[in-house]
């Protein structure tokens, strides 16, 4: 079997774990009125890589831990995600109107019920990593607690929220008229920093501190969980311009026709391309410091540099 | 001094310390860009009675606590209630222009920027609650960890995002273009219940346990909070029909205006003030039931019943 293949079975038999999780970790009536229900289970279960849920157990796995620890703080990265898309999606956002090659959840439930689901998954993610993995072990009480603190950095004002701001901030007009400057290259990094890399950072570190990493290991894998984030959004970028949007599940060259600042825009599709791999590089060479360089970490660093949507 | 003028300067005192918590807990630039730190501000010192954080002081003290232990809990269930106002006033829900006297979030910086400053304050709620109170003593940790499930769950779809649901849900007309059919008085119990009382209920429960409460306690609270929080919504339907637009501080005689369910509606003016008064009495039996009775807990209470605004 070649390692491509190994990597497929790998990450098809996670996406099954974790689809199968998400469904048993969504509220369901009566505790909850069937409207939101059913659009939270509309979007959680619309498919998509699972990115970040897969990197939460593998860096559990990589650190030698049970990857049952980690699987509500990973089902919680996804709703968080998920919620993500819903909100960037709205009309007043993104103004998406397909999203994983179906209609986004505001074309089908509204605008309102599609704030309130997004609402719902965001809290909903924190009452599951509250809740589980269920137990009084003062150590795994102390882990979760830590876990909910790194997930709500990545995810809040500081994280992907701020990016999100950033990203808003540079296509809308001013009270004047004009929009503001563009960002320039410091400028893109750090706002691709925030908005994808914050949760993919927070999905890799909440992994190891769930499998009960050393903290040593837990900084390493956030530097080289960083620079995976970074590169999985400039091969986003990449896609963007490159890819079809049936592939994408999503329309392509969007974010060009919006102005907005990427790194194809900002240093041409070769080079951006190579920056990517750099940043697999940093990682691998960060990971093999810790003597993590043979988990599926890399793995999975080379697939998202990698891939093709 | 009267009873009156002591609960004034009590609520006052207390206002006054959450008001400077709040502001000293809200991410600030460089951390977080100044848009979106900016927009919370505007909406977390806004004003407002400050209920839920008063409730959680509150029922630290009642059980002997330090109230100090509380405050992150506090600020927390403050900025969740901040965040459901910033989304519910958006024109996909509500459509509020004006909001404690002042304009609205979305109509001083955007729709897609209200959006986001609502999903960053539910997110620093969690955040907060996940640092603060600082210390790894395994019983603070503890609590911390039961307080985030405890206001995970009155925040999210089983609580108050799934009221929200319901109270879209009976205006929305569906793709018949009809309405649903009205809510009996179960349903708007129901509704209330998860929409405003199960946040009162985290908030007063949530003060118990970081008090450092026996369970037989913390039940009593979370049993009368559900009274004093339907109470609460009671007095907000009456106060719809009756009360001023400038003395509420956002636009009167609206619920009824949009046909929405309520209190006055289903039993008139009269019978739905003695409703609140007797959510009170069984409170203040609940309570005395485990020595709370000379508690602030009821003059919280009494102000909720008695209040014009």
């Amino acid at each position: 079997m070649s390692a491509a293949d190994d990597l497929s079975q790998y990450l098809r038999s996670r996406r099954s774990e974790i689809d199968a999780a998400l469904l048993a970790a969504l509220p369901t009536p009566p505790s909850c009125p069937a409207s939101v229900a059913d659009a939270m289970r509309y979007s959680v279960t619309a498919g998509g890589k699972r990115l970040r849920p897969i990197l939460c157990l593998a860096s559990a796995e990589a650190v030698g831990g049970d990857r049952r620890n980690a699987m509500p703080a990973a089902c919680a990265l996804e709703f968080i995600h998920t919620y993500s898309l819903i909100h960037d999606d709205l009309p007043a956002m993104d103004n998406d109107t397909l999203r994983r090659g179906r209609p986004t959840l505001h074309m089908v439930a509204g605008e309102g019920m599609a704030i309130l689901t997004g609402d719902g998954l965001l809290t909903e993610a924190f009452s599951l990593m509250a809740r589980e993995p269920r137990g009084d072990d003062p150590a795994l009480v102390a882990r979760k607690l830590r876990v909910m603190s790194i997930v709500a950095a990545g995810a809040g004002a500081a994280g992907m929220v701020g990016g999100q701001a950033i990203d808003l901030t540079c296509v809308t007009r001013g009270a004047d008229g004009h929009l503001a400057p563009p960002l320039d290259a410091e400028g893109v990094r750090g706002m691709h920093a925030r908005k994808t890399g914050a949760l993919i950072r927070a999905s890799a570190t909440a992994g190891a501190v769930m499998g009960g990493a050393a903290d040593q290991q837990i900084d390493a894998i956030d530097h080289a969980a960083a620079e995976l984030g970074l590169a999985f959004q400039i091969i986003d970028d990449v896609l963007d311009v490159t890819g079809a949007s049936a592939e994408l599940g999503k329309t392509a060259g969007k974010d060009a026709a919006a102005g907005k600042p990427t790194y194809p825009a900002l240093y041409g599709l070769e080079t951006s391309r190579r920056m990517a791999a750099d940043c697999l590089d940093r990682a691998a060479a960060t990971l093999r410091g810790v003597g993590l360089a043979e988990s599926r970490l890399l793995d999975i660093g080379r697939w998202i540099v990698e891939r093709s949507n």
